[in-house]
């Protein structure tokens, strides 16, 4: 309500909005699992049609699809909905680009779970998950993570091979630590045919990769190494060690650790290259990349959304001679790049 | 990113900041529980104080608060934050205007718990919750509710005094059906001292009503009608009969069933006024409003948020003669004055 000086007087929307957010999130995965947005996409666009090509009730899904539409994932005209150009693209199973999978890791129970006594685990300082969190030794949640979170990957990895010119066919060895789906080194290889992948994950993480590097055509040149980062043999002479959302899991002792192993195991002219969320100085701005550290609180011991000026200190302090930010915009990830 | 003719590309962004929407809830939950807000109010301003004064680690602190910032609840400078207009007003305990006690309610175990399984929900058209919901006799949810809900019911209840003009002090009998914590039916007791108010809930819940009218001063005009709103006798003679928050949680026949019966105990110039969430005909606007129905979804058989025009037939069928809307903005809420 506007005040008579032109001032906005005091107002509890964002309060409600916040305490209610939870709901956002429950109808969202709920309209994936009941696949309304390809039943749309199809055709089945009132609630009596989606009821019987979702097998729901027409009052569950008139409810839902009215507040998918006030949450910006469908349009409603005469009393008909249709999807969005984003909903079309990323959430109707028919698209290449859909993410749906995506869902069954972000919601997924243990996720969530992380979340629901928040202030013990603000009082604590760390996850309140069992053993070390999500990074406790072959936590199944990686294999989950592999399967469900590929598909979005694959844009990052295309612009990861872009900024490193993998097309420009250099011979290459890449290790690719804590590799999950493998698409970051997949990429590299699909777009450079004197590139070797050598993927460190967890065995049944690896498995995933190996199928994933399978379907890409590139199986040949996809090496595995079973194990944890801190603990398996890297082997030596690599042009690129990547390092994709995974520094943010631990804290700075134990990424100066890996980062020390990492440079050995580099060739002299090698680079490290790491993916990850990356905010300014002030810690909340960009919105996304900054509060990508609440999730590392509810998850992880001792992880964190590290600013570029703490991840500089902490690869001059393994021995790396430079470091380069780049961003990876519109997506909430930056680059370093960092020379041995 | 913007395409070369202008038009923004697809982009997932929405999707991801509504599957993570849940962390939101936990985050403002956990702040207001460690009463974060009260004491940056207080001039603990950085994670180091603020872990201190809430017995926080801090890493945790830091943190939430940098989250709380991203969302809008704080501000950051030199490493120091500060509260918002709103934050002051409705988060910091010191406040009048505190409504920190809404989140125990909105963000309770059961109504979270609600949400759980929400595909099930639209499958089945209705809670999942056991019995009616909460809907069910005497679900002690309501006695929360009236401990929590009732200080932000009190600009609502300010308003519909003003509108009812209880002021010019009219001789009233009112009846304030569900009256919860009762601020409705005390506002109109405490600027009309010739109003006698005819509480109805069940017993546990008079219970808040009747310490709320002691603390008002008009104990001795607020009267007590134990029961459910369908089987208690309302007894006759009403020159108003009050139905706010409660329309929402039932099926048309129910309603019009109550309101038959409200329309009976209304004196021959009496009306009925209903406070309650309702959109326009097209469902989904205005937001705050629309997205009500979503809540009843998950916590009753078969509530809604109805439309003015739906109303208007229940209250036509139960033989009223007319209906007035009246917004309640910036408030989400909306009266309707219905004559006998």
């Amino acid at each position: 309500m506007a005040s008579p000086t032109g001032h906005t007087q005091p107002n509890p929307e964002l309060i409600f909005e916040t305490l209610n957010a939870h709901q956002r999130t429950a109808a969202l995965k709920a309209a994936i699992e009941l696949d309304v947005f390809t039943a749309i996409g199809e055709g089945a666009n009132t609630p009596a049609a989606l009821g019987k090509r979702c097998q729901a009730a027409e009052r569950g899904v008139r409810i839902l699809c009215d507040y998918l539409v006030i949450m910006g994932f469908l349009n409603k005209e005469a009393q008909r909905y249709s999807l969005t150009p984003d909903s079309a693209m990323f959430l109707d199973r028919r698209s290449p680009a859909c993410m749906g999978s995506a869902a069954s890791f972000l919601s997924s129970p243990e996720l969530i779970g992380a979340f629901k006594n928040f202030a013990a685990v603000v009082r604590k300082g760390g996850s309140m998950l069992p053993g070390e969190g999500t990074t406790t030794p072959e936590n199944p949640i990686w294999v989950e993570f592999a399967r469900s979170m590929a598909p979005m990957q694959i844009p990052l990895a295309e612009a990861m091979a872009k900024i490193l010119k993998a097309d420009a066919g250099e011979k290459w060895k890449v290790l690719d630590i804590a590799a999950g789906h493998g698409m970051f080194g997949i990429a590299l290889a699909k777009h450079n045919p004197n590139a070797e992948i050598y993927a460190l994950d967890w065995p049944r993480v690896l498995d995933v990769a190996t199928e994933n590097a399978a379907k890409a055509g590139v199986a040949v040149r996809h090496h595995l190494i079973p194990g944890s980062a801190f603990e398996a043999d890297f082997g030596s002479g690599y042009d690129l060690i990547l390092l994709t959302n995974i520094l943010h899991h631990f804290d700075p002792v134990m990424i100066e650790l890996l980062l020390r192993k990492v440079r050995a195991a580099l060739a002299p002219n090698g680079r490290a290259v790491t993916l990850d969320f990356i905010p300014n100085d002030d810690r909340v701005t960009p919105p996304r990349a900054a509060s990508f550290s609440i999730i590392m609180l509810a998850t992880t011991p001792d992880g964190d959304a590290y600013t570029f000026s703490e991840y500089q200190r902490m690869f001059r302090d393994a021995g790396f001679s430079s470091n380069e930010l780049v961003s990876l915009g519109p997506a909430p990830h930056s680059l370093i790049i960092s020379r041995k």
